[in-house]
């Protein structure tokens, strides 16, 4: 594969050996994300469904998810619940059914995806966002429930009622303020260029819980640094063994930014987990990328026939996945 | 006089008679008021000596107050007094003495000034001053004392530990925070543009005690409104008649801005009192200042002798208090 540190001409042809060993190692990181299958076919349906046209046989999901160890009967329940949930709209063709994202969940991967495959944060413009929910009388569960929807789009507590958050997604705001139907005042602006600079330490360390979300960063690392380490050794990744890990990859990934706020990287501490782990999700994403897109294209097709290739925004992930060799070469064979 | 509602002929010409019966109306306004000596003496050296270069004959302050039937003694005490407090600055000459209004003394009338004398509020620009005292672990007397200052310069309460204003005094609340040495973030901006207008009501009413304000300046109109309609009537303001006047309604006014936090007049409710207050206390002050400086003329001076004439900044008070011929022959009679 173009770009990573090549393999010797000896690994490369004793590549089927190579494979057979390494189920272990997915065997491994199985065991310890310990990854519940509703869940996982999420992953795959953000990560490798979605750019691929967004439908799927039933049949096919259970063959892509089958390097994952995950049962065809626990599939297809799964899918089933998925379906009840509004995350896919299923289609029936004679005695079996394409699967198909619905508009609801194409929306829920959005914000997640952003945050996932964009390579770098823009810089922050130095302003705050700040939302008093207290000026109208408003009732408690109403408050509360506020709140902790606040907290969810990374806002933390500036004070009772009044939540801060350096960089925060304007359109997902208004949507829930609309929804909630309640009044409250939304300022944002630059601090005073007067406030002292340890006043944004303060802020950051009384608005979130940065040492969970260290934690949690500490986590995906001391999970997935091995893998690079052992991938490293390796000469050629096995389609199947490529999907299986990137996928989860993106599930450790996902569940390590689950609590992150989002805050700018001028407000994080020095040394902050999570920049690491950034690199290494990317890193990985783009060792083993190329191998699971040949398992989806070899694997994935609907009642008619083969999914489309990946769209051009695909090759865009992580600030871009591919030399062009590689992108015109990615079906098959590694072009080196 | 230029400008105003004119007298008849007639009137002009039986001026004597129309001030002698009207010493009523200053002991009504004075006992309605119950100004102490104290107030007046600082009133005055704000309204009248400031822009006269701010230092007067102890002797010569005594007969500026003649009119308002302060006792000598009682100015004699209420200056050592204020020398004491930091306002004014004795200078003994001989048997006499002056008195300096303080640098400390100017400072303090700067904002009070400002207030008073300019002729409109400017534009409000839209944003909003937010003042978060929490970040930083705080002591509770030192939140206390912060937030108590803080309403002092017109921030009013958005939540426990956050105070908003639409347009504060930037230099003053930086002073304030610097004297107070703790930690806080102060955010300015503009309100998201969906936010509702309803919004911008509510943190006025929930901010601030608006009912309390507008009967302040509702006791301000009841006293001074039927003095309008008493000068009406008048051909001729007698010098020291009109000092007592003005510095009453100077007393007065600043009583009743004493706890106005000075919000834009766009976020008041219709039919403010607050704006009546402030076109009333204008048209009063030109109606007899030209008055009440020529008894300041007459009577102040300092061991140098008289005091110079009124500073330019001086005409430029409310928006302006005479016409060009009215400030050339203002020394002496009505122009007119």
């Amino acid at each position: 594969m173009a770009g990573t540190p090549g393999p010797s001409p000896d690994a490369a042809r004793k590549g089927e050996a190579v494979t057979a060993g390494s189920d272990t190692l997915v065997d491994g990181l199985v065991a310890r994300l310990a990854p519940k299958a509703k869940s996982l076919i999420v992953t795959v349906y953000g990560d490798a469904i979605a750019h691929r046209g967004g439908n799927a046989a039933l049949g096919s999901v259970i063959a892509l998810l089958e390097p994952l160890g995950v049962a065809e009967r626990t599939v297809r329940t799964s899918m089933f619940r998925l379906a009840q949930e509004g995350w896919l709209q299923p289609r029936a063709i004679g005695r079996r059914s394409d699967y198909r994202l619905t508009e609801t969940g194409s929306r829920r991967f959005e914000a997640v995806h952003e945050r996932i495959y964009r390579q770098a944060q823009r810089p922050w413009d130095g302003q705050w966002t700040i939302v008093a929910t207290g000026p109208a009388p408003i009732d408690t569960a109403v408050r509360e429930r506020l709140q902790r929807d606040l907290g969810w789009q990374g806002f933390g507590h500036l004070a009772g009622g009044v939540m801060v958050h350096p960089d925060h997604d304007e359109a997902a705001l208004r949507a829930l303020l609309a929804e909630v139907g309640h009044h409250v005042l939304v300022v944002r602006g630059p601090a005073a260029s007067w406030v002292a600079p340890e006043v944004f330490d303060e802020v950051v360390r009384a608005g979130w819980d940065i040492a969970r979300l260290a934690a949690d960063y500490e986590a995906f690392l001391d999970t997935f640094r091995p893998l690079w380490a052992a991938l490293q050794r390796e000469s050629r990744i096995e389609p199947a063994r490529g999907f299986a890990i990137r996928t989860l990859l993106m599930h450790g990934y996902r569940r390590a930014i689950l609590r992150d706020p989002k805050l700018p990287d001028e407000l994080m501490p020095h040394g902050w987990p999570g920049a690491a782990a950034r690199a290494l999700c990317r890193n990985l994403y783009r060792r083993v990328e190329a191998a699971a897109e040949a398992h989806v294209s070899a694997v994935l097709h609907t009642a008619e026939g083969p999914v489309p290739d990946a769209s051009p925004a695909y090759f865009g992930r992580f600030g871009g996945l591919r030399t062009m060799a590689a992108q015109v070469g990615f079906e098959g064979e590694p072009s080196s």
